[in-house]
């Protein structure tokens, strides 16, 4: 856990909505020592919650120091100006994956504006609701925070002071940074991923047995909800439409290229271009801990696909004092057989391979 | 090793051209016993293979049972008319990316085409040259062939014969389906990640920090050579062209959706069906083996980026008799925590949240 030394004390919460978020920041609080109080437009829903532990299934008696407003993007300002008029809370915030829209709606409708500051834990998981609540769950993650201007300093400290109780890693920017953000590393990329495995849909068979381990990390996150994912990109379309649009136009310029050269000795410069382009931008995503991007070197090895193999592969490696950075397991069609792409500190790659080598390991290096 | 009953014995293999791909087929056949003769345009380059234990570097006595075209897409060809003009092999084969623009040029260039059958075994490396050659280098793959309604039988027997050698699994297609199948399931899918990491490239350091696992997968091919890929996508290019139209249609509804769009709480058809038609997609990607798509559950749990940690994770599912079906290690930004995936058959998902919290793990289930 993150414990920042000056962080205010935050004596009292209430959570607006009991959901998975809602009920694991109060489990999370709760761990913490701090007050919390609970409220569902469900009374059930939030019983539910208090039950597990995460706080009292009831209004506070005085305002708490944050009212946290863990509802869906289009309901946050109404619940927010609710909560004003009954002077519930110090400060406010709300736990959305979009945040400009959520501060337009705010500015519009909210008691005092000022009093609010927009926050998106990116952490989630793919079952709802409080029983798959946990109190871990914003461990290690990142914590956006979203003031303006004119929002109030206190508010934005009890909302930090919140997010690294339960040990996420609080990230200030404005809500048009945030969106503009999420548009790029998570919204259109979904978009794309989406597109392309609507694609797979229509393929042969024949095609899908040879799907290799590129197209499956291409796709993967084409298996999200659906209805989740309408409501994210409705309230943050422009910003997606954006990067949709500058890849839609790159895509015209390859696709337009490839359509139309007959020599296969042809340069395609546009084609060239933007696979070059790709390579930068794959190699400006940062690497763990925040650091600059690291270069692994991936040590490839072959395993039968029975219990315990990997169990002794990382076993052989803790023993020689290499930490794996990452791991991959590529599944060959057809084949009882996989490989394991382990991805080690590229001064440490022989010394890995060697290792394994020695064990009986078939290394592919 | 994959081994079939009934396969006819290939006693004498030509490889022509030893980069990593010859010379890893030479030291596959070699462990097999089979008489390996290796050539390149660069004598020294076969000289270095043959020292690496590939084959005998020069041409061989009669001719072979089978000689193995190991050179680029557009060089094929060419040198198949060479050999087939000196009469050193009864069958011919290669072992490029692309099939359809090579086959149109046997039946253009070759002696005697119905000799040929091509060939494309999934497997590679991002290091090249014969040093990086491995015998194991095919074990376990898709090994594509493709003949004609003229191919020989004999040619497409030792073919095979050479593939299941290797331990490589044979996939019998048309040049055309071939193509296409790459087309859907790799080519058109390369272009794509490669235009939103492009994306990437002129996107905000901040925004970069909160790139999350999502973003990673959908990029992740991305990183791979421009000059390799544009061979690739040269000879191929009508095949992904018309996917990648298909995509760009695709992306251009949903664009014009989402910008056109005022309303958060709008219903955005055209984007619910394009999201789920890629849910539909990513259902048909079959699982591990060859078999019906698998549906695993997935099981997070966090670890402290230390050595051993990952070793003592699948030690405790090991120890439980649980199969780990795939992993994924999840980086959190600024934070010296990971979050491990741990994907296992769903009815074994709760022994194994259970086992290791019992071990004092952090589950996030």
């Amino acid at each position: 856990m993150t414990t920042v030394a000056g962080t205010p004390p935050v004596a009292s919460v209430l959570i607006v909505g009991t959901g998975l978020m809602g009920t694991s920041l109060g489990l999370a609080l709760r761990a913490r020592g701090v007050e919390t109080y609970l409220s569902d437009r469900d009374p059930t829903v939030a019983r539910a919650a208090a039950e597990l532990g995460a706080g009292l299934d009831r209004l506070p008696p005085g305002p708490v120091t944050l009212a946290v407003i863990a509802v869906p993007p289009t309901a946050v300002a109404g619940v927010l100006a609710d909560l004003q008029g009954k002077d519930l809370a110090a400060g406010y915030t709300d736990l959305a994956s979009t945040k400009a829209y959520i501060q337009a709606e705010v500015e519009r409708l909210a008691v005092d504006p000022a009093a609010f500051v927009g926050g998106h834990p990116m952490a989630g998981r793919e079952r709802s609701g409080p029983g798959s609540a946990r109190g871990d769950l914003f461990e290690g993650r990142p914590w956006v925070l979203t003031p303006t201007a004119r929002t109030a300093p206190d508010a934005l400290a009890s909302a930090r002071a919140v997010a690294e109780l339960t040990g996420a890693t609080p990230h200030v920017m404005s809500p048009a940074e945030h969106d503009h953000a999420m548009a790029v590393v998570s919204h259109a990329p979904h978009v794309v991923a989406a597109l392309v495995a609507g694609r797979l849909a229509d393929a042969e068979p024949a095609a899908l047995g040879l799907a290799g381990p590129g197209v499956r990390d291409v796709t993967r996150v084409a298996a999200g909800d659906p209805a989740l994912w309408r409501e994210i990109l409705a309230t943050n379309s422009a910003a997606v439409a954006a990067i949709l649009d500058a890849v839609g136009a790159d895509l015209a310029t390859v696709t337009a290229e490839l359509r139309h050269q007959p020599d296969p000795a042809a340069a395609l410069p546009a084609t060239v271009d933007a696979l070059a382009r790709g390579n930068q931008g794959v190699e400006r995503i940062p690497g763990k801990h925040g650091t600059a991007p690291a270069r692994y070197q991936s040590v490839p090895v072959v395993l039968d696909d029975r219990p315990g193999q990997l169990a002794a592969l990382f076993a052989a490696a803790g023993a020689a004092g290499i930490n794996i950075e990452d791991v991959r397991i590529e599944h060959s069609p057809g084949q009882p057989v996989g490989l394991v792409e382990l991805d080690v500190r590229p001064d440490l790659a022989d010394d890995l391979a060697g290792v394994l080598r020695e064990r009986g390991w078939i290394v592919q290096r």
